[in-house]
């Protein structure tokens, strides 16, 4: 298989999805960090050879470049037990991907990002102004995810864990940094804890 | 094949993709419809039957139902050429729809929607103040395209139309309703031009 070089800001859950991803399949990966508080992902440099989009994280494969967290767990699950082989459950596996990035990721990971990383002090007046309308879009969000994970086979696609459990579960179980309360939310909680108990699971800190 | 219907709104480029997929793979799709202005997908009935997030479009497969507009694409196409068959571009084409949906949606749809649905006179004023940042950001979207356009095969993954281009044309060709000028991208306006020459096209009024 062609080398690997994960591209990353390691705090990053979008990264660490990717990371988890490959600790639960055993596929070794080479990491490269970059400063984005730094702008090290705007330089000239980086937008020519890594992504144009002047976003971390970006899986390179050889000499091919994969930007988008969710589209970089799928080449690294690609015929692996992490993606349904069932035709409905493959394409909910995705809404459920496509939900993270849409609803969850912008509120959830943007508030974490910006009261536990940026600092509330140190917010534009425009951020500031977002915060209540993103409070409110991740508790929407969670409570979609609480009322989904009561009556699912335990994980959000069936009975066994998928992509879509890695995708949510890499900002959900540090939404608390972002000022969330999962107390609020019992069945994420037993989530959480049941993805932790996968073999080969690792945390975003390793 | 189990019946399917669209539970949409067909105003909505999302709602289009999913139509347009179809189309382009001769499968038939019965159409229900909801006006989103009135309220219809917050009613008790649709947040229990057919999606609990409240938003359209969602693909009723049989007894099933699955929202988010471009995995519904991904179970329509399922085992045909819209799909990519390497692992690479299989990714790249979900890279791309995860961008869509990301970076391209949240700007380009949402300015649409507001001026040339909502009307500039009955937005709010969080709204009106948000304009500016998601015309940046559609901008920026737009920009990523043209310039991967501008030495791609003519589609956004290789030589074929995919996914990628159908969930990515949805918003783009209609942007001009949002204020955006696509004069200023040449290679966006070539590829719309190619995807509406592919067999089986139907337009978002269909």
């Amino acid at each position: 298989m062609a080398e690997l070089i994960l591209h990353e800001y390691s705090n990053s859950g979008n990264c660490y999805k990717i990371r988890l991803t490959a600790a639960l399949l055993g596929t070794p990966i080479e990491r490269r960090e970059y400063d984005i508080m730094a702008g090290e992902t705007r330089t000239p440099a980086f937008l020519a050879n890594v992504n144009d989009n002047g976003r971390i994280p970006v899986l390179q494969i050889g000499d091919r470049f994969l930007p988008e967290s969710n589209a970089a767990c799928v080449w690294l699950a690609d015929g692996s037990p992490l993606i349904p082989a069932d035709r409905f459950d493959r394409a909910d596996m995705l809404r459920w991907m496509f939900f993270e990035q849409y609803n969850h990721e912008p509120n959830v990971a943007t508030l974490r990002f910006w009261l536990a990383f940026v600092g509330e002090n140190a917010l534009s007046e425009a951020q500031r102004a977002a915060i209540p309308g993103k409070r409110a879009g991740g508790d929407a969000a969670l409570a979609v995810m609480e009322k989904h994970l009561r009556t699912s086979g335990g994980f959000f696609v069936g009975s066994a864990i998928s992509l879509a459990d890695i995708c949510l579960y890499a900002y959900t179980h540090v939404a608390g940094e972002g000022g969330f309360d999962l107390s609020a939310y019992p069945a994420i909680s037993a989530w959480i804890a049941a993805v932790e108990r996968t073999s080969g699971y690792i945390p975003i800190t390793a």
